[in-house]
């Protein structure tokens, strides 16, 4: 067993409050928490790490991401600020499509080879957990390439999570989206006995699936006793997360638009709300998500970096906490915890996101004195260790 | 003498155009590029470093900071999201107050030590040339001892340029800021002659100081031949880049509510119009700099950190060039420009920010195929190799 001493913990213990101590220990049984509290209190152990007052959190759960694809899509950044219309960009097979037909031209091992990268990067500013969505193949052979891909990124040191998006974009081959739906249904019951599937989402939204289309989506997943998720309310209300309420589905992802209904659908189901800060700021949104009332109405909250190429092209959850806090005037506490243990809840997870007694030894250790500084800063990453299940990292 | 070969070069070679040499070479001579051109073209050199189709620009000019200070600012950061007002804040001894008082009270080893920190942050992500003002010391004494600090962070491996700004707050123990004014002025010239002054600046605006004010700070630099800078229009139109202009300043700073006439001095007086969307972006301001009529009338735009605790905390440069192109629409290569050619123009440099002969051996090596992705990505640093002065240093 190691202890680690001498370090500010910001456990996030219990349900609101940093849970400081401000010298505090944590002893390391395996890839288990044993034990949390004062270092004055702190049990014997075979190894000793000082900390030196340093800062220690739980490790960041990215509950949220698009990590694997090939491709990027700068030149439409570009063309835009050049003046391009969306409209003009898309005629010139741009969006999504752009992506789509550069990861089915992928090799497995390239697109290994780019979402190591990308993964690296979030372990070096903390990310211990990562979910990893597909929905850039749209046919059978690279969804399940983009999740196998997504499997093998777990033995870089981190905790993958994957989801099955097939249900993001129509494809270019189909042109009805209903018979889209169908075949999205029927891919994922081979996905799912390989071991490749642990949640599945889909994309409601005018223009992408309907509430219809959803359900049917849903409906396969929960023959196959798999949890939903659902990236719901981003540009209209479709009453997606009422839809997926109903479904009890882990996480509502997006939700600038999200009814009233919605978030007392969602509090009744115990629906995770992740908002995505990043693609909020990316799209120029004005429309904010309504954190007032999901917070009156006890939903958890979330926030993830929703890494992807067009518009969320970030790698950085630190970022993520600064701009949670600048743009949804969310408090610092409740960015970390969004980033932590609610993110963790957004994937089903328990057993992670708090510095607390039998949790994963997942954590980071910061050249920070308190947890608010790495809210209040942005573009700046002072991070010094990364523990993932009790081992200390190469970050 | 080193050749660099076999690089993507963005050389921003003359007035526009990104200048890309496909594959590309460097010959560096001591701190000096000698040649620059097509690979096959390159002519003999006793040591040869292969970049393997690498991305290779410019370093990063950022020509306003404010670096050097103690103490951070996370607690108001927190505070305002927790409801307070500016008002509560200010009340107890909050804003750049609590800086000055923090800062008045380190050591010189103290602040040498934490702007080391930032230095090598900013350096990370390319920085090769660095403004520092003073201006959180606001007494002979303290302001001496920032800029110091400044001049030894230049053995960091980066060339750094200090900036007198005495004229930035009015500190507690003046109550008349016409005195505090005749303060500032008579501790210039010392400064000036141990060596520590490259400009003068001030901040001009209704809650800082009169235009008149400023011309007397302005005076005094003159008189002893040191180039001018003013922070002007952030938060009103005082009149102040007009002003600056007819000191020929080589640059005004943050802009937001410059007017026509002040854009006219400045094109009329070759002032470079910094913009700073990281303070933009943090104070959740709405008020957009002018940019088409700085493009119309061809005044040099540049982009900076503005790194300092309160309003900008960001070590960035990356993170500046994408908010530059989102919140600001500049085009990426406008945003290059702004971090490199002229950051150097608004310096009084026009020996770098360009891969051209002649010029500084100050440059970057990226794992990206084209600069424009640097601006559309966030929150990711691919820099691999640094360069200053033709030095490889550790980053
Ligand atoms: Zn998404
Ligand atoms: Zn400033």
């Amino acid at each position: 067993m190691k202890l680690w001493r001498g370090g500010r913990l910001a456990t996030l213990a219990g349900e609101q409050g940093w849970g400081l101590i401000d010298d505090g220990a944590l002893l390391v049984d395996g890839d288990q928490l044993r034990w949390v509290g004062p270092s004055a209190d702190a049990p014997a152990a075979d190894e000793v790490v000082e900390l030196h007052g340093a800062l220690v959190t739980a490790g960041f759960v990215d509950c949220h991401t698009h990590l694997v694809y090939d491709g990027n899509r700068a030149n439409e950044f570009e063309q835009r600020l050049l003046g391009a219309s969306y409209a003009d960009i898309a005629k010139a097979g741009g969006g999504i499509r752009s992506t789509v037909a550069a990861t089915r031209a992928a090799s497995e091992a390239d697109l290994l080879a780019s979402a190591t990268r990308r993964a690296q990067a979030l372990m070096r500013e903390g990310v211990t957990t990562l979910e990893i969505k597909s929905g850039y193949g749209l046919d059978a052979a690279t969804e399940a390439r983009m999740l196998r891909v997504a499997r093998q990124l777990q033995s870089l040191g981190l905790d993958v999570r994957t989801t099955y998006l097939a249900a993001h974009a129509l494809p270019p081959e189909f042109t009805n989206a209903d018979d889209y739906i169908t075949a999205v249904c029927e891919w994922l019951p081979e996905l799912r006995a390989a071991g490749l599937v642990d949640a599945v989402d889909a994309f409601c939204e005018h223009i992408a699936f309907s509430p219809a289309q959803t359900a049917r989506v849903f409906d396969a997943a929960q023959a196959l006793g798999l949890p939903v998720k659902l990236h719901a309310e981003q540009l209209s209300d479709q009453g997606g997360a009422a839809l997926a309420a109903g479904y009890r589905a882990l996480s509502c992802d997006h939700l600038e638009y999200l009814s009233p209904a919605g978030i007392q659908a969602m509090a009744a189901a115990g629906t995770v709300a992740v908002l995505l800060p990043g693609a909020f700021y990316a799209l120029r949104e004005t429309q904010l998500p309504p954190i007032q009332q999901l917070r009156d109405a006890g939903v958890p909250i979330a926030i993830a970096t929703d890494h992807n190429p067009g518009s969320s092209p970030t790698l950085s959850p630190l970022l993520m906490l600064n701009m949670a806090c600048v743009l949804f005037r969310l408090t610092p506490e409740e960015a970390w915890r969004g980033l932590t243990v609610n993110g963790a809840r957004a994937l089903g997870l328990r057993d992670r996101g708090q510095l607390v007694a039998g949790q994963r030894a997942d954590f980071c250790v910061w050249d920070a004195g308190h947890p608010r500084e790495l809210a209040a800063c942005f573009g700046h990453n002072p991070l010094t260790e990364r523990v993932q299940q009790g081992m200390q990292g190469a970050v």
